[in-house]
């Protein structure tokens, strides 16, 4: 170090930077001039595609458009129906997490929903009966994506299940998602004990019609609709990131819907264990933050030359990524194993590989994109809250823009880092952070603790290929 | 500065910094080896009663001790009782903020919430005969501090009205609040019409009625009562700091307490209604928070050469400050007015002086002392986060210790700075830092704004020459 010395004190020094912008910052600080220079290897293998998308005229353009439409998208929650009226689920069919799975490939958890969701559907009266009619293909299943809907974690949705139904009104999209269950043993961790179908039935006969009547209440006042996207943008500044955190966006939830329905007509009794049951689940607004999401990345979607993620899903084996630019094409690679804390005695042995659609939060550029608005969480996951700036940050790195509605108060009100950019993911070699929840790798076991993940390369390395191929043929 | 160029890279130097500890976190980041020397010249005119206070070998141990009471005291909501019931204030007694006042000396808003009160009890059936009685003796005040209650800005609180009534389980104390009736035309800000009397009338005869029954209710359920500490230290994960923002808190409030207000047995249009005014005023929870941190102070009173203040409270013409080591005696100056953002057209020279109980919230360490949890507030009062940041730095200058329950999240979980000390006050001439709204100094005019103010450095030297007499004499 010796020779570096004084270094600094030459006030002729031109300084170019490239790379993470931490030297960069460091220098500037120091006020000494620097050029930053935006350049890194690309991934090894991509660089060609690369060079064929960065070429591609449309690119920037397209990319501005995706941002736009991400940031113009609402999220009204208009109604609650039952998934076989609100997205026309058959007897027999059911929706699942992640890009497309077979029984033969499903992981623990996927099975044990998969289980749980036969049973609940009374299509079988126990697990041994379910596995075989589910092996042997008694049951139809698809990706919640494939009708606009988002499910966490192993994400099964039943025709009898009840579903927030969200409206973006900039352009008449829908999504839905179905009502969350809690923690612990829970179906979307992939447990189906009688305990389980107990709260699910509960859900179904009470739970469901009741916020039905609510929200149809609320509908119909003054107040209009409740906007979960305006919900969104108070969290942030409340120490939610909207994926792993989402305790003041439930309590808003609450405050909003709770008079209409006091009012609904539905006895007190079922009201006010209803109102226990939210209250008493933090995670309770996840359910409808996620399709908010997916409003987002869908307005986003089928934009000739767009680099952006619309979709990135998880099924416990697979990961998934969807671009704007190549439509509803899936590019997946091996889901990985969280990296985090873990509940009670488990440790990393007991963790499936990352699943659940939960990641359109990132896709829309909340959760581990707005880690820096939760420092509060990083202990849960067993990070510090410099790691939490730092991955929000790094973020800004691999996106087209920022969400200036929602605010991180600790960057001084800096937008949340949006619409993730398949090429700078190439060119950075920066993956999306991820937070999330981790499911027990056996069937039944529910959730094992929570962490943070990553997509793998091989996903972005896919999209680059498909965006290349779909470029115009040049040279 | 060229001469000091270079200056530290000589490895031999010995540094001593002094003062706000900036010059020496910074150079102590760059990994130079530094003593830090506390020392700075006293308040004009107190050196020689600082001098006694600091000889005085009981201090430390009673601050100490005063710190250790303070974190120790928990504060449960155990009824809600009218202020005739829960205090005996007689018929034609009233209590208001600060310390004690002439009609002579009132502000218009401490005169408007007089004038107000009057009508409320039907003592007065419009402000000129109330005026009438006030100015002639016809109706008796004192503090709420005398009676161990606490009231927001006038802090006028009649008979009639309803008090939460807060329990310190470690001590056995009580302190007592009146239930917040929202922003803008109230009482509190001075405000007396048609509306502010109808809106009370209304607290008087259905709101508290229904929380009386709910808290009951409560308490008797398995869950018992709540506990307003826990929330406390919960909203301080959630971007408020309990003065000027209490948001978060307000709504962990509701969720605790509306499933016993629906099962209380109330009319269902009673029990929405109730919940739709306490959800729409984000400032609900500040009349619980305010009692909360009275018994933080009160568990700390009267210990012998103790130099922790346990009031910093405002009538609108005075600001009075209490002293652990000497009891009750009120050392007051003159109240300023407030720095910050003013609604709609008002300015300045609307604003009336400081007025309120509410810095009972910094006396026990949060408000003002805990801005760095609340960054979104910073604009709303004209700051900035770096602003907040310093703020809550700068407070450890002057206090004993640190809640670590309550841990500011982008400090690192650092406990808020917690217990004043009159004599670093004096020594660093570092005033507490408090939030506040801004009462119109008009008696009707209601809220103007909200900002930042100080208390006068006279009650801290008389607090000091105080505390010097009641110190042992010695040489």
């Amino acid at each position: 170090m010796n020779e570096l010395r004084g270094l600094l004190q030459n006030n002729n020094l031109k300084i170019a930077t490239a790379g993470v912008p931490l030297l960069a910052d460091a220098l500037s600080d120091q006020l000494v001039p620097i050029s930053r220079i935006d350049w890194r290897p690309a991934v090894p293998g991509s660089q060609e595609a690369l060079n064929r998308v960065m070429a591609d005229g449309r690119r920037d353009g397209a990319n501005s458009l995706a941002l736009a439409r991400m940031l113009a998208a609402g999220a009204l929650l208009v109604d609650v129906r039952q998934a076989k009226d609100a997205l026309g689920l058959e007897p027999g069919t059911f929706l699942h997490a992640g890009p497309p799975l077979t029984w033969e490939r499903a992981s623990g958890p996927m099975r044990g929903a998969l289980l749980g969701g036969t049973i609940f559907e009374g299509i079988a009266s126990d697990a041994e009966t379910a596995e075989k009619i589910l092996s042997s293909g008694g049951i139809d299943w698809e990706p919640c994506h494939h009708r606009d809907a988002v499910g966490p974690m192993a994400g099964v949705v039943t025709p009898s299940m009840w579903m927030f139904e969200l409206l973006d009104p900039t352009t008449g999209n829908r999504s839905w998602c179905s009502l969350n269950e809690g923690l612990g043993k829970v179906l979307r961790y992939g447990a189906y004990s009688g305990e389980v179908i107990d709260r699910l039935r509960w859900m179904r006969e009470v739970l469901g019609p009741l916020l039905k009547l609510a929200v149809q209440r609320r509908n119909e006042s003054p107040a209009g609709p409740i906007d979960v996207q305006a919900i969104l943008a108070q969290m942030i500044q409340m120490g939610d990131e909207g994926h792993n955190r989402n305790r003041a966006g439930t309590l808003m939830f609450l405050r909003d819907l709770l008079p209409d329905l006091i009012e609904s007509g539905a006895a007190n009794s079922d009201v006010a264990t209803s109102a226990r049951f939210m209250g008493g689940n933090d995670h309770f607004f996840l359910n409808l933050v996620m399709p908010a999401c997916k409003l987002q990345t869908m307005a986003a979607r089928n934009i000739p030359g767009c680099s952006v993620v619309t979709v990135m899903a998880r099924n416990g084996t697979d990961f998934g990524v969807q671009v704007s630019g190549t439509g509803d094409t899936w590019y997946t690679g091996p889901a990985e194993i969280p990296v985090g804390l873990f509940l009670g005695s488990y440790t990393e042995k007991d963790a499936n590989p990352d699943i659940g659609d939960s990641a359109i939060t990132e896709t829309a550029g909340v959760g581990g994109f707005a880690m820096a608005a939760a420092p509060a969480i990083v202990r849960f996951i067993g990070g510090t809250v410099p790691d939490a700036l730092a991955a929000t940050r790094r973020m800004y790195e691999i996106t087209v823009g920022e969400n200036v509605s929602r605010g991180i108060p600790v960057l001084e009100f800096r937008g949340s880092p949006t619409a993730i950019d398949v090429t700078r993911v190439i060119r950075t070699g920066i993956l999306p952070q991820i937070n999330t929840g981790m499911a027990g790798r056996i069937a039944g076991v529910g959730q094992v603790g929570a962490g943070l993940v990553n997509p793998p390369m091989e996903c972005f390395e896919g999209a680059i290929q498909g965006l290349a191929q779909a470029a115009p043929q040049v040279g």
